[in-house]
């Protein structure tokens, strides 16, 4: 699996172990893309959110050409497969203050595409629940140990003895904010409804556009919310849609809904054909 | 400035590059040390809270002698200075989920002393909040973007321009955590009183001594608490006690309580002495 590693506008062997920001602090971003055909889905959704998030961090990226020229050539030699673009402020000496001068380290890896399942998903709730901070909500951060801890709270996807797959979170304030590692659409009376996510949460490239596609509302969602939707799937840049089939004792089947959204998804993108 | 790194049991030459969680996710721990005289001061202490972390996030610390070992010929090395110690999950294969088996990435470098400021400091209050986040508070986890951005809120401690020497942080609630990279003590009508961090903030080493050595209460601190307060401080496990002169308009002057707070410090460690 191939990884580069660059420090600016220089490739270098690896991380500077000196005092990388990222491994101390999280002081960083990352996007995880969707290799298709040796390309990648949605580059510029995934760009602008990170030149979103270094904005907010206050992070300097090298030229945007560059950055986009060596992912292309290593999107190439990937064929299809996921690809990881992560930045972190790299070397800082004097403690949480960022200097701003310090080149910016970062690096693009190669993933295996995770593996299909051939059902729909089947959802717990998780114990953990997503802070309250406007600063970080929306943005693809480095501080991830709120979905690590969740994530730890039941077994591995690959033994036999999982019991989900998938974990719902609700903020501290009790509003549903999404799965682990996806977003979530509900279908009720209005139409679809994903959570909102300027209080927590992460702005997905795949939410943002089913949420044009499907003319849905960003609302807070509660737990009862979810009960009573007659239709509900999971989605990020990666997976494309994935159907859920059971939370807890709440069990959904196929509705028109969820095949529909599967269309305007196949529609936008050739990575995410329409399954019957 | 030395930096040695160990995966697991094995003294290895930097991070893995492929996967380090600690990069990614903040998937990690780390401890702020002042070597004092060739020694660690409270070595002890520091690994208390680095092995209640590491239950917290489940993360698997090889045999404590073996890092003690580690620890003790560096700082001889170091003589008078800072060492740091960082412990990140290691490489993970499966997005958040947190596999038990891999071996554990941990670093120790080296860094010179702060300067000594030769007044009392000066504070101002930080527009970025700390979360509520039980899960994660008292312990010194890696996800510190939070403290990041407040600190970026003022100019370099070496600028001339400086307009504050530390800030003060609220939680979302508006309750006052600490400062940026300490923690703080206010006297008041009941004696010494340093926030309670079981919702938010770091449960600093040289916080918990100086609770028992003040027999200082942990509570929930206003603003206006600090207002009222005829003597205030910081503290950290590397500076010891730091006097507050001034926070925006409000200023101290040196008070008998601060004095024999900074008699308590230099009894329990000489790496502090007290300063007429």
């Amino acid at each position: 699996m191939s990884v580069r590693c660059y420090h600016g506008d220089r490739r270098v062997d690896g991380l500077d172990r000196h005092a990388d920001r990222g491994l101390v602090y999280g002081d960083g971003l990352f996007e995880t893309m969707r290799v298709h055909a040796g390309c990648i889905t949605w580059w510029d959704h995934h760009w602008a959110r990170f030149v979103r998030g270094a904005g907010r961090l206050r992070i300097a990226l090298p030229a945007s050409n560059f950055i986009a020229h060596e992912v292309a050539e290593l999107a190439r030699e990937i064929g299809d497969g996921v690809l990881r673009l992560i930045a972190s402020r790299g070397q800082g000496a004097r403690g949480y203050f960022p200097s701003i001068d310090s080149a910016t380290y970062w690096q693009l890896s190669q993933h295996r595409l995770p593996a299909v399942l051939p059902r729909a998903w089947v959802l717990r709730w998780c114990d953990t629940r997503c802070a309250i901070q406007p600063l970080l909500a929306g943005i693809k951060h480095c501080n991830r140990l709120e979905q690590v801890l969740a994530r730890a709270e039941w077994h591995d996807p690959d033994a036999p003895d999982t019991d989900a797959d998938e974990g719902l979170m609700l903020t501290i304030d009790g509003d549903v904010i999404g799965a682990t590692a996806a977003n979530l659409f509900i279908y009720g009376d209005d139409g679809w409804v994903t959570p909102a996510v300027d209080r927590s949460g992460v702005a997905g490239v795949c939410r943002a556009l089913l949420i044009h596609g499907l003319a849905a509302k960003q609302a807070r969602v509660t737990p009862a919310d979810i009960e009573a939707a007659s239709a509900v799937f999971l989605c990020n840049a990666v997976r494309g849609i994935l159907p859920v089939g059971r939370l807890g004792t709440r069990t959904w089947s196929s509705r028109p809904a969820l095949d529909q959204a599967r269309r305007v998804l196949a529609a936008l993108h050739p990575a995410f054909p329409e399954i019957s």
